[in-house]
């Protein structure tokens, strides 16, 4: 596994990689692996030549008192359990190298971008598209992949793909859970015992949630109003959204005749957790 | 030369013209052409394998008060001129096969796009971005040429291709101008008799501004109110801006010590024209 912390190696190299008419695939993480960005590795080194991994903490998508600074690093760990997996690529570039000086450029997906974690997180999806753009230009995939826990994210990546005409192709993979149901994300390093027990209501709420709509009950506000119960009955909870709506427009669904998605993103203590299903009436 | 009206097939073409090793040049236009798009054209062959030329009236970069209606076409006279000038490729899509259902997404290039043209045309670089992004990856050139009478494009396009790592050169090329001295426009079509000899007066203003600042004039305030003079005194016009600054930055300069841009836009009777010069003190 080769490690490349310039922009300017990582170019060359991809377009090598090109040139040779290998098959890449990037996934672009912010490092701190877990089993959920292991199971997006192995998707890659099942569809390509050669994979890519880009572990880049990008500043852009943090709110100003959001958790940038705390995000959990851990370099040396997360090398070796990328070459276990069989990454051929890290890209592990410096914000320096990314954002160097007079940048000024930023790639907005309005609607998309609006509601959900975009209303409690202003600018972070201009982040995260510009970001993933520019790791799109610098490493020339053939295939991306995202997990499916960050939905919002994964239909704003499909639509500037699209609305852009990017020639790469967006592959989604489920979310990972913990034995328990716990959604894997970094961020749950950060909870307590304590919270650790009540950060298992967003996965218990939404199979509640399935459960009901399952069973015939078409009102999202209803369903909607269960899962908050449910949540708000486990101690340090508060909730962020329970958004009920269209799974590709992310427009709100009141009576539910068609898949939806339902998303939460709720506090456990200071954490913010996010977590979704997608859910057939 | 060959037609291509499809965003699919243009972006399949220009897929296996990379795959053959050619080294391709596009040339973004709105068509209606004239001898600066004609040399845009024979700069692209000189630097080129094959040279594709985009001709495409882009609604989003027209204000709704602005003549995206009235702007001039003649598509069977710009065929017949890139015919003649060697281009290979022309890609003529309709504004459907840009802007699809729920197309939502633009590049913002922001310190650049404030001022100058960007005050008077809000939205207009944002519109400018997204559509050369797009035709970027449509066609996928090794090179791109722009001419340099759209100063200040010029500049948001080259930022955007850095600060988003786009791997396209951009090459600009020299204003060109009637024997007069009028910078060649399609909008020049627009002027009656009488406006096109007031028309003369920008570029006028410019070589007067230069003849002051070569003769050791450094007040910007002083030169930019000789050019409000010098172009007042020609009937039908009315000024938009004056503009003095740094030709990297666009940052506005008063004491005149380095090369500057004066850029001006003007109105001629309803006509709004641009023409500029990079002058050394």
């Amino acid at each position: 596994m080769k490690v490349i912390r310039s922009v300017k190696e990582m170019t060359a190299t991809s377009r090598e990689l090109r040139n040779a008419g290998k098959i890449t695939a990037l996934v672009p993480t912010m490092g701190y692996f877990h089993e959920g960005h292991l199971s997006l590795m192995d998707k890659a080194r099942e569809l390509a030549d050669k994979v890519i991994v880009s572990l880049f903490v990008n500043p852009i998508q943090f709110g100003p008192t959001e958790d940038l600074a705390t995000y959990p690093r851990d370099e040396k760990r997360d090398l070796s359990l990328a070459q276990m997996r069989g990454v051929d690529y890290m890209f592990i570039p410096t914000a320096g190298e990314m954002y160097g000086s007079g940048f000024q450029t930023s790639i907005e997906v309005s609607q998309l971008s609006k509601g959900l974690c975009g209303a409690s997180r202003p600018g972070h999806f201009r982040g995260v598209a510009t970001v993933v753009a520019k790791l799109f230009n610098i490493t020339r995939p053939h295939k991306a992949i995202f997990g499916q826990k960050d939905f919002q994210q994964l239909l704003v990546i499909k639509r500037m793909v699209k609305d852009l005409n990017m020639d790469v192709e967006i592959i989604s993979h489920p979310i990972v859970r913990e034995p328990d149901g716990l959604a894997m994300s970094s961020r749950n390093t950060y909870l307590s015992f304590e919270e650790r027990k009540s950060a298992l209501s967003l996965h218990s709420a939404l199979k509640l949630a399935e459960h009901m709509i399952e069973s015939g009950q078409n009102n999202s506000g209803i369903v909607a109003g269960k899962i908050e119960e449910h949540i708000e009955a486990h101690p340090h909870t508060k909730i962020d959204y329970v958004f009920i709506g269209d799974p590709d427009t992310l427009e709100p669904v009141n009576e539910i005749k068609a898949p939806v998605v339902i998303a939460l993103a709720v506090f456990v203590g200071s954490t913010r957790l996010i977590d979704n299903a997608v859910v057939y009436p």
